[in-house]
């Protein structure tokens, strides 16, 4: 087994394109659609799904159906059904519509978190520190989703130390079952993300570690290869390579759940994942979403996914072979 | 030095947009600004620049300029400017016009090489011999450039040995100065890369090995990082990613230029190129074909290219730090 040759390593591949994508869309998915979506994306044998994000229906109107989503999909025995929970309010209605683990998060700059989140981290990880204690009482386990752990659009490297720091409260103080270390605007790259991992791994080997990768710089595959080199296994994607970056118009957004996959599989990890499945459902997007998505697995096909000839191919051989 | 590390290692890049770039555009662009692009090109540090391919106008007309392109650049002491020939014609009017170094090309599948140069592929390696023998009298060197090294679009694998076979024809009794591994339509994966590179750099460790790649199915920078671990150290890119795929339309073609040689540069590898250069002249693109560009890093700037807090981000802060 070396990086390039997986040996039948597995990887746990996490879709948060129901998420973190259709946040971003401007149009409303309509609830039975989504609820499809999950329960196709639950087939393909992914290990985790992002439903949706039990937050304010007026901030984020795309979700505004979480309850209704969570409570509808299929329930498929293996596959971990976690939700998005701002505060203590949303924790309490995942909870109740049955989620499986509750997604946390906070930034690992003070800009980022004051930009985004209204508070200072100290008080971000307070606020945290509540939503856990409600999620510790219903026995639902907790993964903290640490933004700008790989740097910050506006404060520029965020230092490992930070990031450690703050893995620390979580995985010590907080007992949460896992962190995510987020690339939220594309500036992770392999170097950083390889040292970052190792340290992780070796301090908290019992908590699980999720790479959240963004491919805003093209970096998105050989961040998640430089991860599984220093021991991660898991990985946050999205259908289709949905979920922009408000600092990058145009740019990619979260790495593509099917070109890791279609990827990963070639070098012969085990993302337990039907790829042809993941393909259908991505090919539903554009309709549901209004617009062109930006997988290349979906506009180029799977590698061996062949081509005929050109038309005129026996006339061409012929006239070649009789010169 | 590591993988994640390359402590200095020099990495040579090589452009081909202006050949494998511009070819594919339904814009004529101008002579002079052509020149102007590859001038600009060579000021920023790339070790090869392919200038334009010296074929029939009435086959490619984007490229009917070539020896004014080619005697209009200005030549910068140390960077190679190469042109890509089809047959002996192209060789004597790129010889006449100043290359310091023919590419020549041909297919590792039949029914590929068949279907793009109707031609069986030892007929192309023995009008290939005759370029080669033409270049030699002009103590020009000669690259040869295989396509479809990684996998056909219509045969799908190519066998390995088929791939070292060639090569050694090239390496051997051609006396090529160099080889290039062509990932003509994206299906090089990694592990893939890894064996024929590692297996190229062992036989022929005095002839130069390019790898050039097309991002179709999201893998480039995964097989460029591939081919590296096994001793590659020279990469084709194309300015701004141009250069599409007629099997895949929409998806990306030639890995990009900047994108590689950012991420590189941030793993500390020595590309020797100015990013800053690069990244302008791409920008120039877009003008010049009409149309926007793959370009990650055009859209969204530099890793540290950083953007300023929200305008009330000090009213924010002060409401944060008064609770």
């Amino acid at each position: 087994m070396t990086l390039w040759n997986g040996a039948g390593r597995r990887i746990y591949m996490q879709e948060v394109g129901t998420r973190d994508g259709l946040q971003a869309e401007t149009a409303f998915v309509p609830t039975e659609d989504k609820v499809a979506l999950v329960d196709a994306l639950s087939r393909s044998g992914l290990a985790k799904i992002e439903v949706t994000a039990f937050v304010s229906p007026k901030a984020i109107p795309a979700l505004s159906d979480a309850d209704a989503v969570l409570r509808g999909i299929e329930r498929r025995p293996g596959v971990v059904y976690s939700a998005l929970v701002p505060n203590v309010r949303g924790a309490e209605r995942a909870i109740e519509a049955g989620a499986d683990e509750l997604n946390l998060v906070m930034s690992a700059s003070e800009t980022h978190n004051l930009s985004n989140l209204r508070m200072t981290r100290s008080q971000s990880f307070n606020a945290l520190s509540d939503v856990a204690a409600i999620a510790r009482q219903a026995a639902v386990p907790v993964n903290i989703s640490l933004s700008c752990t790989f740097g910050c659009p506006m404060e520029g490297d965020v230092a490992a130390d930070t990031v450690m720091d703050w893995c620390s409260a979580f995985a010590g103080d907080l007992g949460a079952r896992g962190v995510t270390l987020c690339d939220t605007t594309g500036m992770a790259y392999p170097t950083q993300v390889a040292a970052l991992s190792k340290a992780f791994r070796e301090r908290w080997p019992g908590t699980e570690l999720t790479l959240h990768f963004h491919n805003t710089r093209g970096l998105g595959m050989a961040n998640v290869l430089a991860a599984i080199d220093a021991g991660a296994d898991r990985f946050d994607a999205s259908l289709g390579g949905i979920g922009g970056c408000p600092y990058a118009p145009g740019a990619s957004g979260n790495v593509c759940t099917e070109e890791i996959v279609h990827g990963l599989e070639l070098m012969g990890y085990d993302t337990g994942v039907d790829l042809g499945g993941l393909i259908d459902a991505s090919r539903r997007l554009p309709a549901l979403i209004g617009h062109d998505i930006p997988s290349q697995i979906v506009k180029a096909g799977r590698r061996l996914d062949l081509h005929r000839p050109p038309a005129d191919f026996e006339a061409i051989r012929e006239r070649a072979h009789s010169r």
